[in-house]
């Protein structure tokens, strides 16, 4: 067991997902990092303790009750008590809503919004007792509005943002910091410098999120007095229109 | 087969739902109205033929996606082309979410998210050759925040308002028009009547929403030209305090 | 004196400041149209008599609070007491912050925002007694986002929708019912068929806003009983992109 | 001239103004505190100079364009380059509908709204060709909805949010960051302290704003990297009830 806080990050994928491991390692969190295939981890797990933060690799299907039931309870019996949750999943998916289908709405609202009710109610279910924690949810453009070709995606990410509110709403009170970041715009992440035009220009002239850059407001929200509280934050590149 | 067009109420409860189908019954449409017990529509259909209108009854789970198709193929082959169709199931639920169990936040979506996709998708595959049609969808207020005790409930109708959303700009340039109305407030119905406090007076000093007069939106809106198409409006009672 | 109730209409100009004026009298109210230049009135109140409805010109600067007490008390005594009030004045701006001099800004918020307060506040005290009454009025696209080059309209905009449901709150439990119509697109009236690409095609497909479509919607906020009052719908084109 | 870069402050009251210069100056800038009176600043520049940080005392209405120009020019003269512009100006004030003056309703807006315009425009003109610079505006609960009671508090709030947008959509893509900070709830400030009850339990309890608090969430904003730039965020104490 470690004396540090421990820090659940669920979609610890190589874009946010690593910059969110790393920061919260270098702010003092036992860093467990969690994706569908542990092996995948592994490299960043390595790389953070190769820099003395400290960090663990969970292998977990977040939309599964009983796994994220079983995730938790590890955390709390091999690393220490949960302090803050970052639900960072995404699934993202555009298509027309002739051809969706009822797997694709169903899966989609199972992996970006299941998996964070879930996850939700398995912090606060920990933090209650304690009267402290933090959970972070991630949002996207599709969480402010249903575009064409978005019947899916903008329905999980709707229903994402208001469980984080419904949760904040509860467990605030209760001396829990639910918050809600809108990731509004391209994230520079080994997937999208594959289908993005001129990814290397954009992203030399930081016209793609950088993570790391977002991982900042996500350690900043955590650092937050409960007297000012944040529920929402919106980013996205500073060319964007809107 | 009628020479009327056809109006498919999913959710012809004995509250909003026998509303929607007497005025839409009153404005020319041949009512097809669908609950899961299509018995317990009887007596409106038989009421409503009695004042000269067309209506039917159809008994569906709104929530099965084989069940959804087929309401649409026999509405098509036995009464008329759908012209309009209204999303009317409810669902609600209020729960602290360290109770609400995967369950009820899984069958809150089906039958109020989930099921309004079915309803949308059937709709635009055969409203969208005919380049024509109205799809309705109704909210709440958990549609416009999340409150405490409604992870489930707010979660599933903000999926719908997006998905709403979403197909309103897929379809509108299509010739369909998609809205959402959000009835904000208590309704009067057969059931609030039991557990509203003073719903008797409060009814006769009109701060329960009436049925017939939210029924009056909904018709407003199907008859909207379209070169000013609305998607959204809210409903509540005048001495209702926002 | 008339027995018909009285609908002061602000800023009936060609376009739907017009059709307003028709369509209420149509709807049997004694129409009270005011525009800066009454002589331009005259031909509107001409047609809308030969059409059997009762109609009066006003002139009156509604950014000039004693033009505006003034206006109303004229028309409490000449023409029956007020029950239905519509400000509709526009006044839009589109300009680079870097060149809106404090007069653009200050001139757009007095005609946009202080004149719906000082007509409001008129209405409103005279409606307060009488315990019923109706105030309607005009938003744009710029009511819902500042978009580049809109600090003077969408601020103006934005104050004026604020105002609204300031009032709204304070006196629909007095028995008045206060409303906001988001016209989110570009009308078709004689101003815009000049300076917009195409406007006779676009008007003939419907692409651009009829003044009598969107009438219609007022006219249905107008009777809506007060057990299902609408504060705010949006109205747009079927083609339009959001 | 110093070698900092230049931070104005308008609005540096006792409360929170006082301590956006406190955090600021900590960070590094050369703080210039603006409020209508200089010698009501003496005392906070004092404190500032005695922790090392560097602070200069300004007196100007912030509604008078003549004299927010002047500001400018005299802090890019005799301070240096200004690259932080805090716009912290509040103005309450709450009245019915009924009672409230054509000299309240303007004199709210020319204080909380115009002041905002002057301020940006000013730090625009001479951010924009440096290509840099951060433009932050404060809002609060009435920025969000219009109450009752609150007609020109909160349509100078909503204007003053729209200048916000439409600064940053038209700035952004030159290099200059505007956000807006939602402070929503009662800020612990020697007012507040005198006309809240139970202030000091309250504020023991972390249930009123800390100024301090709220401050880091400015400076937070003041550092994100142009990849990731917030546009607003929401600041409450964690017992609000929302």
């Amino acid at each position: 067991m470690t004396e540090k806080k421990a820090a659940i990050i669920i979609g610890a994928g190589p874009g946010l997902g690593a910059s969110l491991c790393r920061g919260f390692a270098k702010d003092g969190y036992a860093v467990c990092a969690v994706r569908r295939t542990k092996e995948k981890l592994e490299p960043l797990v390595a790389e953070i303790e190769a820099g003395d933060g400290e960090a663990h690799a969970f292998g977990a299907d977040a939309a599964d009750e009983a796994a994220v039931e079983d995730l938790f309870t590890r955390v709390e019996q091999e690393v220490g008590p949960v302090d803050l949750v970052v639900f960072n999943a995404n699934g993202f998916r555009k298509k027309s809503v002739l051809e969706t289908t009822a797997q694709d709405f169903r899966s989609t609202w199972e992996n970006a919004a299941f998996a964070g009710f879930l996850a939700g109610r398995a912090a606060a279910r920990r933090m209650i007792e304690r009267e402290r924690g933090t959970i972070l949810y991630t949002g996207a453009t599709a969480s402010t509005r249903g575009g064409s070709g978005f019947a899916a995606f903008a329905s999980a990410k709707f229903a994402l943002k208001a469980t984080a509110q419904a949760l904040a709403r509860e467990l605030g009170p209760k001396g829990i910091h639910v918050a809600h970041v809108v990731v509004d715009g391209v994230i520079a992440t080994p997937a999208t410098r594959e289908w993005i035009d001129d990814a290397e220009t954009k992203e030399d002239e930081d016209e793609l999120l950088d993570t790391d850059a977002i991982a900042q407001a996500y350690r900043h929200l955590a650092r937050q007095h409960r007297s000012a509280w944040t529920f929402e934050l919106d980013l996205r590149p500073w060319t964007e229109e809107w």
